[in-house]
């Protein structure tokens, strides 16, 4: 588990259970870890638990991002790992939907994975060293009915996804898109003893992530998807 | 030519050569049209040579389309066809990049677009009638480096043509998405005699969005690309 | 009508609905049709109707292939159109389908689309005009459970449409790959009076394919789908 | 590495560098290992190194394929882990391919990887464990021109493998298609100087498969795809 070739982390839209099981992989490594979230008060019990540190963000706010980015480096030094997993999401008709939360929506599935790489991107450059993991989701690969702002947000960061990998892994930048295709397990949740596995397992998610920081540089993916075992696609 | 079974258009992000050309059809056709554009003085031109309507809106601005919608069809009745045909674009290494340049891209990109088929859906449901075509581009099926703001905002306008053509086919309104593969040629300018047709002719983009107008709802196309014969991809 | 801008045509894998309406558009534009299949018994009715030749073949046999071209040659004289409408489809359990069962199925689905292609290019490319159209399947871009020799003929006959579009588009050569998603509903068939078009018309899938002859090359598309307005995707 | 929760490997079109690599980490696991190829031969340094059991086999052959897995749980016991990697390559111009050698070239690349998902499938259904992984190419993802065999070939498996995992995966077993995208360098030679690890390394890319094998089921990915940081794709 020693073996991850870089030295700090920083997670964003950090709460869900994939931050928090990557979280603890990343610790258990030895990585000092900074994980951030519009509401920090729920990390409480992960921050108590693994030792990382919790800061607050508004990842759709550039000049947030670049606060949290300055600040996380002030904390854990030079950043070599991050990890974009915040989402907006509103569901409905498009004729109900309304216009300025569509617009929030989109700003944090996409705007805010673009701030964020920027500033990872401009942190990483001067050394050619570091990763940067998108956590996307099948409505970037399909849109689906009633869910349009979604398919807007995940489509968008798919394509910074593939846009960034091709700027920035020749710079020694790994960027991945991870598409997690399915429902997420809540921690601590007990699965289901019918269909044993149906739904992904944060740990099982977080080890793929940790497959993608891993990779060596002659064989980088910059797209991997997942889903349970049980899952028609 | 006056076999389209819609009876008014209006066109989003006028200006280009391929609304020009699709103005022409449409009107020659015997359609009315409104084309819209932020600065309509350059659609003078256009707009005497084929009797269209011209309209000023910031399709980046949820309430000004909502108010395009209304002018529009007070001028010109109940609308049938709306194709949106803005998009924003700014190029540079991720680094570079202004934050809100970015958020202005894809606000026109792709924001602008949702709020202009949300407000073809509201007008168009109770009918059960009519068509939305958007403008794609290659940026929206792949990332180039040093192009990631567009293509978040062409990635994301799949995303919207997607999710909406599931969503609204059905209720009989047709949603498709094309994806112009290459470069655009003027209007007026002449063909390169060594390479003829090497670009693509706004007359023969706008007869694709004419087909797709007259297709029968049990064989509807949701995406169709088109590029020059000698371009690879 | 009369304004496709080739003068001959060859359907392989005549009999279903698609070449029925194929063949009575181009006849009544006024194009010599051969149309060729296994068994050519079944096309009497259409051969009588619009004076299209019917032509035995099997077409995952190379030298049969070669000598349909041949013939048909003969018959109606240089060809520009082709159009490649033959399938194999085997379905079942992984673990129970018959290997040469598989093996002729790929071979209908694919290899015959080949040998297809290869002879309209040697024919064509002295002339540096012509059409080849084929006839995919959701099974071309999706693999579904329980039907994987039709998912590789399909996928294999995308393939071959991609590279061969690549390939002989700049010689002045047109390739098209249309992807039939759905049910086509049998030419004669009442449409389902509760869902009216959910199935795909014939009619409108020809129409289609007339749609792809008559773009001009600044515009070719190497891809379109299809679908009932009622089909989600 | 001893974390593999498989206990037998067999893989088919073995003698490449990934074939290779893989056998030396899956031995290097502890468990036993069938290559087999149909030149045996330039098996023999490896067989010596890694102490691997080298077998004959035609893959575009069914009955030779079954003999192959029959004899292959003779000596290591009941299979579960299978890796097709064989493929068949032809190259040129459409109008000038022998179509003898194309078919044959679609019966290594597709046909003998059915027969080997068949047989796998087979052998592992009645336990409801195992893995199969499939070595794809970018030439399965996107058709070039001059390459419309391995196109085909390529398509055809990857069609295959979605099929096959769409359908195996519920019952247990594990299918993945690996997009190699890229030149592999030969095992052994030096790399470039200029530009390092600008070709797969046949290590790094045997331990994708690795990844691959100790997924957990509630997270499984069905396609990967990896290439050189210093490639655009």
């Amino acid at each position: 588990m020693t073996d991850i070739p870089y030295r700090s982390a920083l997670i964003i839209g950090a709460g869900s259970g994939i931050s928090g099981s990557l979280t603890r992989l990343l610790r258990s490594a030895g990585l000092p870890v900074v994980i951030a979230a519009r509401n920090t008060d729920k990390l409480t019990p992960l921050v108590e638990e693994t030792g990382a540190i919790a800061l607050k963000v508004d990842a759709s706010d550039a000049a947030g991002v670049e606060r949290l980015f300055d600040e996380t480096e002030v904390r854990i030094g030079a950043l070599e790992v991050v990890v974009y997993n915040a989402s907006g999401r509103v569901r409905g008709p498009i004729a109900d939907l309304d216009p300025g939360e569509v617009e929030r929506a989109v700003g944090v599935s996409a705007l805010g994975a673009f701030y964020s790489v920027q500033q990872a991107a401009k942190r990483m450059l001067p050394t050619g060293k570091g990763a940067i993991l998108l956590t996307g989701a099948t409505a970037g690969v399909k849109g689906f009915a009633l869910s349009s702002p979604f398919a807007m947000g995940k489509f968008a960061l798919r394509g910074l996804a593939q846009s960034a990998a091709q700027e920035l892994a020749p710079k020694g930048i790994h960027v991945a898109h991870v598409v997690v295709d399915g429902r997420v397990r809540p921690t601590g949740q007990e699965e289901s003893e019918e269909q044993p596995d149906s739904s992904l397992d944060p740990d099982a998610i977080a080890r793929t992530y940790l497959d993608l920081l891993r990779q060596h540089r002659s064989a980088w993916s910059w797209e991997i998807e997942i889903r349970p075992w049980v899952e028609s696609f």
